[in-house]
């Protein structure tokens, strides 16, 4: 039996003239082949009929399923229900029970339904409507010269959900898949090539110990300063392919190579990133958090609350860019400043203590360094960053030299930050 | 004269399987906007030998430039230069510079030099090389069926080096290149549907006016709650374009249609956002600002610091996310938060008076709001949030209702946050 095959269009002037960068392939490969399907190329198609209508066509004629986002908006660039007529050979039709949705949507929120949104209730005939219960697009499955084409929103958190809740069982009813057992170690604290130089031999000798493991497909995948391990048991030329117990059976030997970097391990979509992790156990633990940031800027805060739920352990934090703030509101020393200047072991510890105490929380996290592109100087070069973490048990810290540019810098500061809170409380690794 | 066109192509499976996000694509459109080539398509392509040949014939067919990227390295599944050599029907040849070039990097690292390492020295003949001082695979230019491909690495560094430096001033040796001139219109607190509706008819009365008026290309693009509405001086079929002065004329009646919205208004690669913006504004004005942040938690400072030379106006903020927090760092009285609720007018002010009182700022502020997925109430539904900026000039307040889930609402309460800032002020829109 072959693999079922899809091609991706991702429609749009914007993705071609480099005003946004296209993290629907990436997504929807993962995606494709989590369900067994490969994923034979991907095009991405001005927002002009004929040249979407050619795009299909030919995706028609490699693929027995194509994967469309974008072009499905309200405005007269929003093309892909109309070409995807062309393609078909049918014509645009209102439907009736999107028009409602799309009228009583807008009666919500007290605005005018415009002619020109109403477009968005226009499919090709005979197409399948796919919800869209977060947005004004709604989808829409066709047949095309015998591929089935799915067409999908641009806007990634419509993308996710429709291609989640609606596409995927769709799939799956059509074709006889296969789905491909995944293992995903997440960890912070460690390169990328020196992940791979660690855990390369004995992923090899396991290879040895059956058909299914000797094809294990394994890749790396870095969001600095995070690193993700990947095991996939894709079949092998054999066919041969591990089952999903036997990945796990590697989790002692693959967490004791990532030793201390690894925080959480768990199966296909992966398990959660650090923010989530931490937020659940303190939850269950019944414990409070604070936050004292300079460079972050709030960035840890934020990536705290943007987990629901994460209001019943953080009780909040001050943001201290300017040294009177650091005096004022955590109390830091004038003179601490002055003779060890902001971005020292001392400040970041009395940030951390002084949020605690202020704020009253069971613990406290600080970050204070040098973000770039300017301040750096040959002892503290941008990239310094310190990291203090106080409570009862005391406080703990670390100097960071990170890598990158502004964003970067302070992107890794925050991941940092809630890794040493795990590391502060010895947490180890959580498996899901 | 019409414009050059480009398309581009990426090599790998990694790209397709979901390994890696492709960057180039953007980085790639955004070179060729700047220099005035349309980039009209992009394809992704397995490493396939024949794949890659139809895919670099078809981008031959379409357009007189294609940029490739990536299938240079020295394993048996980098197959760019065969494919070259096979679309441009002639045989690869080895180039003693590069070999000898190859081996000199091999013996400087004490590491033997393969057969299949000599495999990079292997060109399509008759084609140029380019040099790539920063890595082992050297890229080409050579002609297809008339059109001129330039094979790059895949290594984002690399790329970007040899597009610079290697690449561009071959393309504008050998092409007579016009920039197309662009007006960029950033607006927050108006939908996309709405936008349109309103400037539609201005722009349509406006292509009466000249050859180039009437082919200017107008898109929206939509990153809520902003909203950009783009004006594109392409050239139509009959070879008339707008001037970049022509397209500044619409300015006055485009920024009447778009209201107070309209923040900022700009050229090529469009103004900045509204943190840059405001950020600028403080600086030249010479104003402190402070936040006071609950469901955003943190989100507003971190949009502030994000701009490089934000610590000289930004003074930090309290993340006030418990209503102990919201009490003493920021003196809202309890009765008050007892009697209104967290999320209501009077909070809002009194956090924003507060943080501007405790951190001695000169403009403060403040957000609350339900950013769900709990704690909505048919009262105040998920999505409500309180804003309040205070100043010498007195308290300002807006209560928004904002679309989506705990991320769009989180993120559409800080953009909001900021342009509430700056109507605050009263700064209209930039041009810059």
């Amino acid at each position: 039996m072959s693999r079922v095959q899809a091609q991706l269009l991702t429609i749009g002037d914007e993705l071609l003239a480099g005003d946004i960068i296209d993290r629907h392939k990436a997504w929807l490969g993962q995606r494709c082949r989590a369900l067994g399907i490969e994923v034979v190329g991907a095009a991405t198609v001005r927002d002009r009929r004929e040249e979407i209508v050619a795009a299909m066509t030919q995706a028609a004629s490699r693929a027995q399923l194509c994967l469309v986002t974008g072009g499905l908006g309200p405005t007269t660039d929003d093309l892909t229900a109309q070409a995807a007529a062309s393609a078909a050979g049918v014509e645009l039709e209102r439907r009736p029970e999107l028009a409602e949705r799309l009228e009583a949507f807008f009666a919500s929120r007290g605005r005018a339904l415009l002619e020109t949104n109403l477009k968005q209730a226009d499919l090709p005939a005979g197409a399948e409507v796919l919800d869209n219960p977060i947005g004004t697009a709604a989808g829409f499955a066709v047949d095309i010269q015998g591929c089935l084409l799915f067409a999908m929103p641009g806007v990634p958190r419509e993308v996710h959900k429709m291609m989640r809740e609606q596409v995927e069982p769709r799939i799956s009813a059509r074709f006889a898949l296969t789905p491909v057992p995944r293992r995903v170690y997440r960890a912070i604290g460690r390169g990328e090539s020196s992940v791979q130089q660690d855990v390369h031999q004995r992923i090899e000798a396991a290879r040895q110990r059956s058909p299914g493991l000797a094809n294990v497909f394994v890749h790396y995948r870095a969001r600095y300063p995070e690193v993700q391990l990947i095991l996939e048991a894709t079949p092998g030329p054999d066919g041969a392919a591990a089952s999903a117990e036997e990945l796990a059976s590697l989790d002692p030997e693959l967490c004791a190579a990532l030793g201390r970097a690894v925080f959480a391990v768990g199966t296909q979509d992966g398990p959660a990133e650090i923010g989530p992790q931490l937020v659940r156990h303190l939850v269950e633990s019944g414990q409070t958090l604070a936050t004292a940031e300079s460079c972050t800027g709030g960035g840890v805060g934020e990536a705290i609350t943007a987990v629901p739920g994460s209001s019943a352990i953080y009780l909040g934090g001050v943001i201290a860019y300017a040294n009177t703030v650091k005096q004022r509101q955590l109390g830091v020393p004038a003179q601490l400043l002055e003779a060890q200047g902001a971005v020292s072991e001392p400040v970041a510890r009395a940030m951390a203590e002084g949020a605690r105490a202020a704020l009253g929380s069971d613990i406290a996290v600080a970050t204070t360094g040098i973000a770039g592109p300017g301040g750096g100087s040959e002892d503290k070069p941008v990239g310094t960053v310190d990291i203090a973490v106080a409570s009862e048990r005391g406080t703990t810290y670390k100097r960071l030299r990170l890598f990158g540019d502004r964003a970067q810098v302070r992107r890794g500061a925050v991941s940092w930050a809630l890794k040493l809170v795990w590391d502060h409380l010895e947490l180890g690794h959580r498996v899901d």
